[in-house]
């Protein structure tokens, strides 16, 4: 071991020691920072751990019984914690494999490797039984054989070099790797091209030795590992496949599996990339351009294969159970407001970093709370924790829970705040922006156990740091990066949070019921990539990669139970709207550069193909297709939002003022008049109609996943993407329709600084 | 064999068959156009062909037999041809190996192997005497035993990010592998940096199995194969390193070997990747950063290695004879002026590609001029041809002998072309920028064997497809490739001609004596990388893989051929001065763009620095050190460099318009009087005074190769170099230096003007 590194271990293991558990204190705290305070030191690494060791010891994914012993051991907990508390079940589509198979058949026959072989010292990682073998859950099912082609990371992009390149994946499998964008695009951009399959492996330059030692010896992505996930098309909706916009309760009315618009049509499955090695081996045609060249010691080519490729995969597609725990304590004042924090339990394997890192911080938040409660205090809201099944799969737990509850959520949900997987290093912060000022006042109390500035200031730090290479080359990229670096550099204003787009449980509450949202995670240091969504995401990994000593699964915890705490007892809304107006102001400007880059772009490219240059370009010696024709871009008339934009800062800066002036002053009555205006106040940015083209689920019309990026944030999602995919007739549209959304919360906000400023 | 390379190599062949030999016409044309037709139809591929086979079927480095057989085979031939041609011999400092190690001792003993080995079916790679081994010219000798650090590509860049990951290379051997600078500077800037030794090797990223099947299958490098090159610091002077500035002759005064600034002080030597790979795979410390990992199948890691390295080099330090042939067609109207035009013909090996491909073109020229005197034409001025010795140890044979002639060629040459290396693709042309009308006009007659347009408007399509993906992240670059797109999207206007920095013949001429040149050659489609350099660059490497069919060897021939003969015989100056204005006032901003680029990251990382930002953000588990500190960028005065080129913007374009309306009408007189004025015109802008920093050698203050970027080009040297290094004072020198040059070049603009209009 090398010095430096010994020496940091001992580092790391003297501040887990010293955050150790220390009793809550016998008596109700003074003041909310003395509240907050004890709080934190209340927090047990210790206990974290053990819960840890124990709600991982075997595979948990939907159907398992492991994942239903985990949601009754979850349970007794927060009722031994003293919380009224009760499993929620639902009945899903939940696909599990019957039989696969991935092999060359002919004169050298080869057999893909479907499960994860034991790696020596690691006990959960021996298990065998019943891990899931490599799965994508909602592919298509089928039993295929044709060559491959290889698409890069299978994203749109990809399929337009394809077209220059003069390949072709129609009948024929594609072999993508995974990054760039979601997981599900990449079979659902195949289906659209016409492929018969897809095959999606991690490539060592992404996930594998390039980026570390590789486990045991290190956290990375061993040869054998292999990325399960799901495949629903979740642009369309999340949760249960076969039941949107309601609760998949037993009754519910339910589409059958040919009518779900989720579900892929072509089989696909994950393999390792010690078996995409031997796949891609196979490869004949073209070189592939610098930017596809993965790590793996070989020449990457486009295909196709010199060996047709035979993929089976078969489903038992019959409703399995899940099992959300839920659990309440209701508010001593305004009991009919709810803070509603949750994060998945099950796994795709054993699941110790996704998500269990996470669920032992709300289990340890749970007992803290519970703990409170049972020495005298009580909270002013109801706080309700939900422990949700099936995120994996497509967030079902979390999104039929709150489709079965919609109508009480939005009546009373004042704050949703979700974690999931978690790692050493900075504070990561997402959600809606007009709680940036929130999230910046909690981060702001904590300390980080590195550096013993607060977690707030070293996220600054982070983001300046970061800004000085950006890691992308897009300009609108950059230029954002660079934007949250000027910002963060100036202590007068909020640090910035990410806009969301999806991927954990958060979606349904922000981009479907329009209810305040916020996604909280430590990370960047300790490194889970290497074992995501594998059998190697174990204790053991955890514990010696991911967070040694669970110094930040217990900073998670300090940190969101700090959230929970002042958001529970807080008089005054928590909304700081001028944030929010800044954020949408840079995205409208991002928004009309794109569509004038699009314009200059189809310009450029329309004199090209007059001059003939692209035939003229190409090697005669390879293959080449023409590029695909871009369409001519017209003029969107954009002034409805700008109006929006100028009256949301106008109305933001207003109240911002009102509110510091006078917010502490308020009657009772006041405060009343307040709330009943801003309780709801980013409802009104999701408004019923939703977003077009079969999107409607998506209410939000400041951020949703992307059509085509899947977890990728979308903002103003409504243009963005009528502009990307150009339907003008939909960006005309949006425009109005976001522009009405952005007034009515500047309506509100003029409403609620009246209140403040006594009129 | 993939059916469309079937057809691609069958379309090659047709191509090569339709450019068989076509006898010269046995009376003189009419007109130029006719002339230049009936030279290119000439050109005899099966000719080329074998003399290519026989130039490079041995070992012909500096100081080989077959070095100076080839020479005398050479002279034998011009000869032959009528020219009236000698060989001239140079004594020069040129190192030779007399034993070299690269080893890990101790319990698990791995010696390098510095040969490379057979490959199957390619006679000449199978040779095994005399090729010079693994070997780095002019590094500085030594015997050293330390661990590793590798140091990505060695550049400046890399060892301000090395101080951030807290690791010294003092007392260490570096290992930095090829690629994104010059070679020389990565055991310069070891050196510098307190390394004892420098290892360099070709990472398959770059150079091998990831960018095209190895060597027999296809033309990349294969895992044995290894680049020699020189690592003299060219950055003081080209040519001999005992005698800067004068011809290496017999008496010529020398420094020693120790006085010599160009040659480096700590031992060197290249390897293999399949050699790198065994020293990278002992590396400990931190995993590199993203853009540092190369594609070998391992953990990339900074180093050190757990095992020390012993290197040794010891050379040979004698002089040795080189011989360039010249040959010369006296001129019938102005034998005072001088076209010249060069190609190497020492390689460090077999050569066939570098740069044999451009010999057997330049020997094809001189066959058809030969041929061409002989039935009765001749040149208006007198055509000098210089086969040129040791360009790859550091363009000894040419600059020895430009620096014997300087005197003459001053006042003689109106041109140098030159041409090195050769392969199938697109023409490439840098120079003078006043050339560039020169360069179209021969581009535009000539047509592409594989698109049958001209090679001009096939140049103008890959500028502009190539704009539509910038292989760049520096804005600059990006700026500069689009502007170029446009220009050459314009019909009107004359496509670019690059910037030339160094790393071929054209460096003395154009750099030191400030003679306008030209480099020439076709490329990118046919790929000699992967041999570069190597055992493996040989006749059959070469007509499989980077000329099939010497198509476009021939075609190098056919356009050099066609540019000779035109500047030969033409009554009129070459230059057109508007495109240099252009082109000079577009690197004006860009350097101004950098001063105020570099200003802001001072500021910003100042402010960084003093809120402890990069502490905060690193991971305490790793080693950190602290950035390197920026220094505060003053303001520059830069009126005198706007004034002069506002200035030359002016002057060219009326030089241009008067040339246009009356250059056709001139008497003989004042033709006389217009060459008198335009004849020296580029030697304007390379004044007596030099760059500073030691490089006085180098004169021309619009061109130069790069201190820190060795053949990479720097324009407007003398200024953007001192804003690069932050030598102030230097800035504001040289920006009055240069606008004195850049007015010395206006002021021969406006005479010429008034001669053309009649004044």
């Amino acid at each position: 071991m090398h010095r430096s590194m010994l020496l940091a271990t001992a580092a790391a293991f003297a501040v887990a020691t010293a955050y150790a558990a220390s009793p809550v204190p016998a008596t109700g705290p003074s003041d909310e920072a003395t509240l907050e305070k004890n709080f934190r030191a209340a927090v047990n690494r210790d206990e974290m751990r053990d819960w840890l060791k124990n709600l991982a010891s075997e595979p948990n994914h939907v159907g398992s019984p492991h994942d239903k012993a985990n949601a009754e051991f979850i349970l007794s907990l927060f009722k031994k914690f003293g919380w009224d508390a009760h499993i929620e079940t639902f009945q899903v589509l939940y696909p599990t494999p019957i039989a696969e198979t991935l092999e060359i058949t002919g004169a050298h026959p080869w057999t893909a490797t479907l499960q994860e072989k034991p790696i020596p010292g690691d006990t959960s990682a021996t298990a065998k039984d019943p891990a899931l073998p490599a799965y994508l859950a909602y592919q298509g099912d089928g039993d295929v054989t044709a060559p491959l082609v290889y698409v890069n990371y299978g994203m749109q992009d990809d399929y337009k070099t394809l077209a220059r390149l003069g390949v072709s994946v129609k009948g024929k499998i594609v072999i993508a790797r995974y990054g760039a964008g979601w997981r599900g695009l990449k079979p659902l951009l195949a289906q659209e091209h016409g492929a018969i399959g897809c095959i999606i492996y991690s490539d060592p330059s992404d996930d594998g030795y390039s980026t570390d030692a590789v486990y045991p010896n290190g956290p990375a992505r061993p040869p054998q590992g292999i990325q399960r996930g799901s495949v629903a098309d979740s642009s369309y909706f999340n949760g249960d496949p076969l039941t949107p916009d309601v609760g998949a309760t037993a009754d519910a009315k339910r589409l059958t599996r040919e009518q779900s618009p989720v579900i892929l049509k072509i089989p696909a499955l994950p393999v390792s990339y010690a078996d995409a090695q031997v796949l891609l081996s196979h490869m004949t045609g073209r070189v592939v351009p610098g930017g596809w060249r993965g790590r793996l010691p070989i020449t990457y080519r486009v295909g196709p294969s010199d060996v047709p490729v035979h993929l089976m995969v078969k489903s038992d597609w019959s409703l399995k159970p899940i099992y959300d725990v839920i659990a309440t304590l209701k508010g001593s004042t305004y009991p009919d407001q709810w803070i509603v924090r949750g994060n998945h339990h099950d796994g795709w394997v054993e699941g110790a970093s996704d998500p269990l890192s996470g669920q032992i911080a709300l289990i340890e938040e749970a007992r803290i709370l519970g703990d409170m409660v049972r020495k005298g205090w009580r909270p002013k809201r109801t706080i309700v924790y939900g422990s949700w099944d099936a995120e994996e799969p497509g967030l079902l737990g979390s999104t039929e829970w709150a489709e079965t509850h919609a109508a009480e959520l939005m009546q009373k949900a004042i704050l949703y705040i979700n974690t999931d997987n978690n790692a050493r290093g900075f504070l990561a912060a997402g959600g809606s922006q007009d709680l940036e000022h929130f999230v910046n006042g909690v981060a702001d109390q904590i300390s980080d156990p590195e550096t013993h500035v607060s977690i707030g200031q070293r996220r600054r730090a982070v983001i300046r740091v970061d800004a000085l290479e950006p890691h992308s080359s897009d300009p609108a990229t950059v230029a954002r990066i660079k934007a949250e670096a000027a910002i963060a550099a100036n202590p007068a204003k909020d640090f910035p949070i990410d806009a969301l787009g999806s991927g954990s449980d958060y979606s349904v509450f922000l981009e479907h019921l329009g209810v305040p949202s916020l996604d909280l995670r430590f990370g960047e240091e300790g490194d889970s990539g290497g074992v995501y969504h594998s059998r190697y995401d174990t204790f053991e990994h955890h514990s010696r990669f991911v967070d040694p000593g669970f110094v930040y699964d217990g900073l998670l915890a300090e940190t969101v139970g700090s959230a929970i705490l002042r958001a529970a007892d807080t008089d005054l809304p928590l909304q700081k709207p001028g944030n929010l107006a800044d954020d949408v102001d840079r995205y409208l400007k991002e928004i009309k550069k794109l569509a004038d880059a699009k314009r200059e772009a189809q310009q450029t490219q329309a004199k090209m193909i007059a001059d003939n240059v692209f035939r003229l370009a190409d090697d005669p010696t390879k293959t080449s297709g023409p590029p695909i024709v871009l369409k001519p871009v017209p003029q969107i008339n954009f002034s409805a939002l700008d109006s929006a934009v100028k009256k949301l800062k106008a109305s933001a800066k207003a109240y911002d003022e009102a509110f510091a002036k006078n917010a502490a002053h308020l009657s009772p009555e006041a405060r009343k008049r307040l709330w009943a205006v801003m309780q709801s106040i980013d409802q009104t940015l999701a408004p019923p109609v939703g977003l077009p083209v079969g999107r409607g689920w998506y209410k939000n019309l400041i951020y949703a996943p992307g059509r085509y990026t899947g977890y990728g944030t979308k903002t103003l999602p409504g243009v963005r993407e009528a502009v990307e995919d150009e339907r003008w007739d939909d960006a005309n549209k949006y425009v109005k329709i976001t522009a009405d959304a952005l007034n009515a919360y500047s309506g509100r906000l003029d409403q609620a600084a009246a209140i403040l400023n006594g009129k």
